[in-house]
């Protein structure tokens, strides 16, 4: 999307010499850092490090990282030997996000298939790291293409006042590609005139929202405001909010979200005044298998002093402050589910529809 | 209540030197400082500057300062013109604080029936600060008289396991006197050994949970633990949760509660979980007139960077962070209010009643 006025992406290949590039996420909202990705150990550190976050993004820097690996080839010559230990390392630089191992898997299927020329494996690696890249970003666009009509129609039934939307944490471009998957929908209706406010929760513990949804519609020239995780249910119960659209780590195919943790107490307060509450995300993310989210899904548990310290600037410099005593213990819960009876519906590359395996089921038949 | 063992007020008269003292709540949790109120503008740079908050302490230590204005008379002399302004300046201190004037009236009133000697003026004042004290102590005394048999129950039901309890912001004693009003049920409960374990907002965006409450609490012994405000309702699904008790900021006599803002969302995800949900007041806190809390209420909204910088503490300094990009703009709503079908019962000086005119009424029937 629109970084002051120029189309940018949080990783890309500079096609004059054929080199990786990435924005260091870690210094956002406050310094624009661009990485140059030129060993299989920058693309680990980059991805152990956070300085690329979110499943798809993780996804397309493996396969990245596959083509650098090749790139670098000892003497320039083709080394299954080698090729196959980089491979391991990748996928162990974070092992439990899936798309990584999934990406990895894929390109040397490629690689293999490409023969015995190191050109041809080389010119391969570059094609299919692309290829996984231009999926993400068509996901990312055709659920911006479903979900906008959403907005639309809310702007109609305001006659073109603003429509106020509000999200939770960060599924936007910097966690993808191109165009998010909550934000899919404000960036289309955005690019389509249609006039919208997005109110973006900080997001605690790490600030997300805060730091970086606010930055992403800030740079795209979209109206927003931040406000407190505890504001939500006031601005709603105030007609502040005509529609909520959040992202999801992963979702039963009946319906129940498991998303950054807050995102219950958002859908319990859309309930409770009536306003629509949506999740947008690519049916890679759906899981086929579960059947009660609240019981099923397992809930990641990190470490405490990401509740106790908030990191944030000072003096031009990043900073943790200490904000409880010293002694008192924190909990840092990162996700939590939302039962699918609180879900308005899916936004998907496919369409739209509700949040039950009905609904879901008549969108994707062939996973059941 | 006790600090490492020791008894400790936020507000008290040494008896040895007349002096009045307080602990500077602004270093909180980090530094325990006591400061001493010697005169009537020391008295008002403290409510002011915070370093004394919470309704009721606010009103003591209006009180406090009336009689620090009666001791520096000016030649130790009975000097109304001299007193009359300083209190107009005291009560000036925070306008918007009820208690503060009241507290002062109160005064002015018991000074004047004191007569002409400038000795029974000045014992008079020092009785009636004690006087106004002792009431706000006495009241949420028995606040925590009457919830304490609430966690009784839920303790006798669990066999006498873990009663977890959840609280938002801070409603304790660093904001009245002794006990507090949310956390008077909680003092009193561990004073009579009840095995009990409190979950702390950290209650953004000045994190009063995390600083005020926390400090307090692990202060008196008692076993807590911080989390963010997101988590609630996650671990109100997980039956982590058995009770929730909060303070209000003014509630009506039909049961709606206005309260820190995001208190709204603990209140719907209790709800949604099926766990009490209790407010707790001295009954100075009804709004007697208003009817419907959502629509009348009003709310205010307080300065952005409140939200935009967090302080913490940094090498042994408090600094303030910022987190959003430099030009986002935020919105600081400080309160919401939850309407009465989300609230189980208030718990006030004289008993526990639903949230509803006709249970306040049984309570308070010289108030209809």
């Amino acid at each position: 999307m629109k970084v002051d006025g120029k189309e940018m992406r949080p990783i890309w290949l500079k096609k004059e010499d054929d080199k990786v590039e990435i924005i260091d996420q870690r210094m956002l909202p406050h310094e624009l850092i661009i990485k140059s990705l030129d060993t299989v150990d920058d693309a680990i550190y980059a991805i152990k490090e956070m300085c690329v976050r979110g499943a798809p993004l993780i996804g397309v820097t493996g396969g990245f990282a596959v083509f650098v690996a090749v790139k670098n080839s000892p003497e320039g010559k083709l080394d299954w030997e080698y090729l196959e230990k980089e491979c391991q390392k990748i996928k162990s630089a974070r092992p439990t996000a899936v798309n990584l191992a999934w990406a990895v898997d894929r390109m040397v299927a490629k690689l293999r298939d490409a023969g015995d020329s190191y050109d041809a494996v080389l010119d391969a690696a570059r094609d299919e790291a692309l290829v996984i890249e231009e999926f993400e970003v068509e996901n990312c666009r055709m659920i911006g293409q479903h979900g906008m009509p959403l907005i639309k129609k809310l702007s109609d039934q305001k006659g073109g006042k603003t429509v106020n939307l509000l999200t939770h944490c960060n599924a936007g471009w910097l966690a993808c590609v191109e165009w998010g998957t909550a934000t899919a929908s404000m960036y289309t209706a955005f690019d389509n005139d249609i006039d919208i406010h997005v109110w973006v929760d900080e997001t605690r513990p790490l600030n997300q929202g805060a730091r970086l949804t606010a930055w992403e519609l800030g740079k795209h020239g979209i109206k927003h405001t931040v406000i407190t995780d505890n504001a939500g249910g006031h601005i709603m119960q105030h007609g502040m909010v005509d529609m909520v659209i959040v992202g999801t780590d992963r979702s039963t195919h009946t319906g129940d979200v498991a998303n950054k943790i807050g995102t219950y107490l958002k859908a319990l307060a859309a309930k409770d005044n009536g306003i629509p509450f949506y999740v947008a995300l690519p049916s890679s993310t759906f899981d086929w298998v579960m059947k009660d989210g609240v019981k099923e899904i397992p809930i990641e548990e990190r470490d405490p002093d990401e509740v106790r310290y908030i990191q944030g600037l000072l003096d031009g410099k990043l900073e943790r402050v200490l904000v409880p005593p010293e002694n008192s213990p924190a909990k840092d819960y990162a996700f939590d589910v939302t039962p699918s009876r609180l879900v308005t519906g899916f936004i998907t590359e496919r369409g739209v529809c509700g949040a039950s395996e009905e609904e879901v089921k008549k969108l994707f038949p062939e996973k059941f």
